[in-house]
């Protein structure tokens, strides 16, 4: 997988921009590859496979065909696998902000990192849509978002000798916790100092947590590196414009004022369509009209695909996904190659898609 | 897998006919069975795959959805063990003759051999069309079909004391002539006596059959138990209405006299759409017109999927044809079960299929 480079002044010029790295966001990829359309994906999240990846990585399915059994995370290396040989560019953690359409046709695609994209084709494969923080909802609190407020770790900036607070029960609490406290192999970055001191709070002394991190959580504890509140945060404190500490109800409904210097929240995540519903595309129900012979949308250039789009008939499954992105990319590849007839060709008997699908991965196995 | 039982005397009551166990057709299979509607099963092959195990079975296809490279014969493998919880029964080797509708809404469908059902709804899976043998185009020859010609080893009946041609050099071939002398531990009928004589006729001396069944062969011919000879079947004799010998035209150009008395002749097998044309279903260009909310026919109650179906923007993909199953099988559903509301339901999350998919499987396991 090729992730975007570090920094680049003027927009990527491309073909085919997918919004989306779910298991159809990723086999478009790989229908586009076969028609040598070559795409750059963006995805809110900062690694493939989407809501499969996201909500249920070691959950069985059943009904992807031929595969009688596989999790979520099974299915995503597969399909990495299947569309190795097209090597398209991944752009991860952030999301499309805005698409707009130019007089040549094509359209402008800007993401939330501030990357931006020249494409003549667009293919939303946003499942339920974005995934985003779920938010910690107390009135005002939200004027310290970006200052001693974070949803993320990697936002936070320098924690040296600060009071840490995080909340929350999930892997990615436990694992910012022991990340701050030099208790991991894995610490995002190992030139910070230490923080002053480190506690956790979260509603249940019950993690939804891999059981390494939970055991290594315990024994942090034990040894008094760091501490362990059961509790909501239902206040918080300021003093001349600085957050200094949250309130906690703890079980038996006593308040109990934690101090800090910094806020670091993990609630999970929830799915948003956010900005593509003001993209000016046609929408029943939050979804995406299309038509079922091209995947279009109402505007000519953007298809939409999986959960995201309805039709007479749609199912939401990864396994109907799979065949709109045939069509798609049969829809999109007269806009990508105007003066070139495009015929189906099979895997099993093409010697241009063995060229394509085979000398790549030649490269790849040196 | 479940085969037709030996005998019977009415007609089969069923929900579902499926005409065709290609890929598509199996999958329709698991389709229907997430819906808790039973399929039957029929074919003119003698083994599921259709085209898929007929044509290539071991060619590789590069394009199924999380299965980056597999065989048509393990796609088949691997569709079979995923529908196994759903018990359906296949009725193999022999072709759908006639599809009639009842006056209470039903259909009555018999097939070649003379199995007869009472279905709410038929499924056409049949791809290129039900594979039949290619024949031998000789003037005259097929007023012995059925008594002294023959396109199939299980029909020709008792071998003892015959003198046999087989005509073909590919494996039903090459196994037809082992098994006629009992040189297999494989062989069809293990209590029918020896023939008289076997002599295989091949166009050229190199064979499309597998290595083992050649090396048999030439074993068989080394120590004389039976002969091969090098030509083309371009003519017959006969006398009093039996068919006595073939005409067989060597590579020098010569004409050579064969004495027979059964003539097996294995040419390969080609697709025909058959009486599929003539069920009165709105045909474009030999392929079934369907809406594509539920892949109904023209004909309600008659469903169709995968390669035999058009619509706009149609591909000719497994892969389509597996989206064409759940659609067709949600379409089917409010015909089979006309008081029940149908939901989607999905794998990972439902414990109704979890039931459906995991008991079947622990009973298969015992």
């Amino acid at each position: 997988m090729i992730h975007t480079p570090a920094a680049r002044q003027g927009p990527i010029e491309t073909d085919a921009v997918i919004v989306g790295a779910g298991p159809v966001g990723l086999f478009q990829v790989f229908q586009l590859g076969l028609l040598e359309i070559n795409a750059h994906v963006i995805d809110s999240l900062p690694h493939p496979g989407g809501q499969c990846a996201e909500l249920y990585p070691d959950k069985p399915i059943y009904d992807i065909p031929a595969l009688p059994l596989c999790t979520g995370r099974e299915l995503t290396d597969r399909l990495l696998k299947q569309i190795e040989p097209f090597g398209a560019t991944f752009h991860l953690g952030q999301e499309v902000t805005e698409v707009r359409k130019l007089e040549d046709g094509r359209f402008h695609v800007m993401t939330s990192s501030g990357l931006r994209f020249l494409t003549r084709t667009i293919f939303i494969a946003a499942g339920v849509g974005a995934f985003q923080p779920k938010q910690l909802r107390i009135e005002g609190l939200d004027k310290f978002l970006g200052r001693q407020f974070f949803y993320s770790a990697d936002s936070a900036g320098d924690v040296t000798g600060k009071h840490i607070v995080i909340y929350g029960g999930g892997d990615a609490a436990l694992e910012c916790a022991i990340n701050l406290l030099g208790a991991s192999n894995t610490t995002v970055d190992a030139h910070a100092g230490k923080p002053a001191s480190v506690v956790l709070i979260h509603r249940r002394d019950v993690f939804q947590a891999e059981p390494a991190l939970v055991a290594t959580l315990k024994a942090l504890c034990d040894a008094r590196a760091m501490q362990f509140t059961v509790g909501q945060i239902t206040g918080y404190e300021e003093s001349g414009g600085i957050l200094t500490g949250v309130e906690v109800t703890v079980p038996d409904g006593t308040l109990r004022r934690v101090p800090l210097d910094m806020l670091l929240v993990f609630l999970g995540l929830s799915p948003k369509l956010g900005p593509i519903a003001d993209w000016g595309l046609a929408l029943e129900r939050k979804q995406l009209t299309v038509d079922t012979e091209t995947f279009s949308t109402s505007m000519p250039g953007i298809f939409a695909v999986g959960d995201i789009n309805t039709y007479p008939g749609k199912k939401k499954l990864i396994l109907c996904g799979f065949h709109e992105c045939v069509l798609a990319a049969f829809g999109a590849a007269p806009l990508v190659f105007p003066d070139k007839k495009i015929q189906l060709q099979y895997t099993t008997t093409s010697p241009r898609l063995h060229k394509l699908l085979l000398e790549s991965v030649h490269l790849h196995n040196q």
